[in-house]
């Protein structure tokens, strides 16, 4: 029934409006890294369908809707040809992708949240896997591109407190009963403008307290490393 | 049904025989990358048995053969002693090894397709999970050995497009009703054919169009490191 | 039953130390590679729930573990807090950590082998994802910090021949019908000595026999980068 919130066509345009973008970040970064075709075709379908893909492999879900819904795999091919032909072009709209990467954020950690909570799990873990929909195929495009996942670093702008905040509120609204086409709307507006914020005030999330010792300790061993 | 086409005791020899090369491949990194025997060991099984973990967990074909068929779990300890004893040898014969892989793969992406098939799967889906069969152990292996997956990279030569061919030509067999112990051999052995092809004649696939400006704008930023 | 041995409240208890230990393994390496708090609570969380999570996907056991019980999912975050607050005192106290660790491979080899035997699979498999379990956790967070995973290292101590030994004496005891409180606990705690040893001792496992060819070709080819 929750999932009837919003009508099947449009979950199902927002769902493959999300993939699109995530899809184009993927086959962006392996432009960068000098994939051939085939290797851009790979990381615009993982990135776009991991973060799904694990959620589903988890709640049991099988076979996942990646591999159910021909729309969800075609998209990232067709990010792949746009990119492929106008990466140039795409790169210099990078601030574009970014507000609709941060618009498939939204979506994934709102649908990810809603679908781990039918299929059983508390309230705290459709809340988690809500997270992992959302940032999952990130970090497997960067794991692919043998890069340190950029959800990780610190000197990213902040991609996980949108996308939890978001989840966070879905696992509320489910817990009120409140939950209904225009509070998940709400959730997903709400992480996409933080997002939006994060990248346009440069937020970023503390390191370790007292990092500066470690610091220094890795000045006097230049050979070091470091991510 | 489908999976009778081959005598049950063929179709083990062959997929033993996928297993052992593939084996083979990862333990071979190992030993380049001067992992000890265990890392030598857990290489040689992640290349070997990966990719069809990977597809029995999508499917829910669980728990996956890799864990229920003893034959599957010795066969890359088998390669590992044998590398580990005999690697300078075996890397001399690197063009056998090479020969024996694109045989794996091959039978691995027309065993890997008609299984999605017979659990449910839709053709295209099949084909994409026989794909993932074939070329996953050696993207785990890669991720596993912390370097860009060799299937990714526009410098090696062509291995997406083969695996594409096979799995393609299984489902379209199963769309016209002609699977048969003849045609499952005949994408195999074409599957096989084209890799030996792309290696004899170093056919690669096409970076991003136009990539030369963003090469360029790589020299000017001589720091940041590529693939 | 076999879960039994343990009153579940002692087990409970266990298992949430062995979490507990790991995820500030995982914390530790993430406030080394400069990581922000989430990317230390993430680390924190793969290391300590990833070898399980891996354990129960296999043996369908869904939704996992990690995803049904709320200390499991907190105690990670408990060791986030500790790190990022303290972590120069808690990498003073690397050997007590080490020790820690130790502790947690032998519970957690014990319990995976355990609870694989249940689920219905084999003698020889469920050792195998006993020794998963154990390890598994390391693996994950070595390759989401883009490192060489330490378990297939030459250069570390031994971890993996503790582990298989632990896991194995589970499987023997269920083979004869020996396992019980007293046998379980006897097979971690000769993980957890068996691993001890090896550090203090600094036991490695060997490389590739042979290996001094291969060395000094890659001296030969200064260019080529080596794990």
């Amino acid at each position: 029934m929750l999932q009837e919130f919003f009508t099947p066509s449009v979950q199902h345009a927002l769902d493959l409006a999300g993939i699109f973008v995530f899809a184009i970040s993927g086959a962006l970064l392996a432009v960068r890294k000098n994939f051939d075709v085939f290797g851009i075709a790979v990381l615009a379908e993982v990135t776009a369908l991991g973060g799904g893909l694990f959620r589903d492999l988890v709640i049991g879900a099988v076979p996942p809707a990646a591999f159910t819904d021909l729309g969800y795999f075609v998209m990232p091919l067709v990010a792949t040809v746009l990119v492929f032909f106008l990466h140039p072009v795409v790169e210099r709209t990078q601030a574009a992708v970014n507000v609709f990467d941060a618009a498939g954020l939204g979506l994934f950690c709102v649908a990810g949240t809603t679908k781990a909570y039918e299929y059983g799990l508390g309230l705290t873990f459709s809340a988690v896997l809500g997270l992992a929909t959302g940032v999952g195929g990130g970090v497997l495009r960067d794991v692919l591109a043998n890069e340190v996942p950029s959800l990780l670093r610190w000197d990213r702008d902040l991609y996980a407190v949108p996308a939890i905040v978001g989840a966070t509120m879905v696992a509320l609204c489910i817990r009120f009963e409140m939950l209904n086409p225009f509070t998940s709307a709400l959730a997903a507006v709400t992480t996409f403008l933080l997002r939006l914020l994060a990248m346009r005030y440069h937020w970023r999330a503390p390191r370790a307290w007292n990092r500066r010792s470690t610091a220094r300790e890795e000045e006097q061993l230049p050979g070091k490393a470091t991510a």
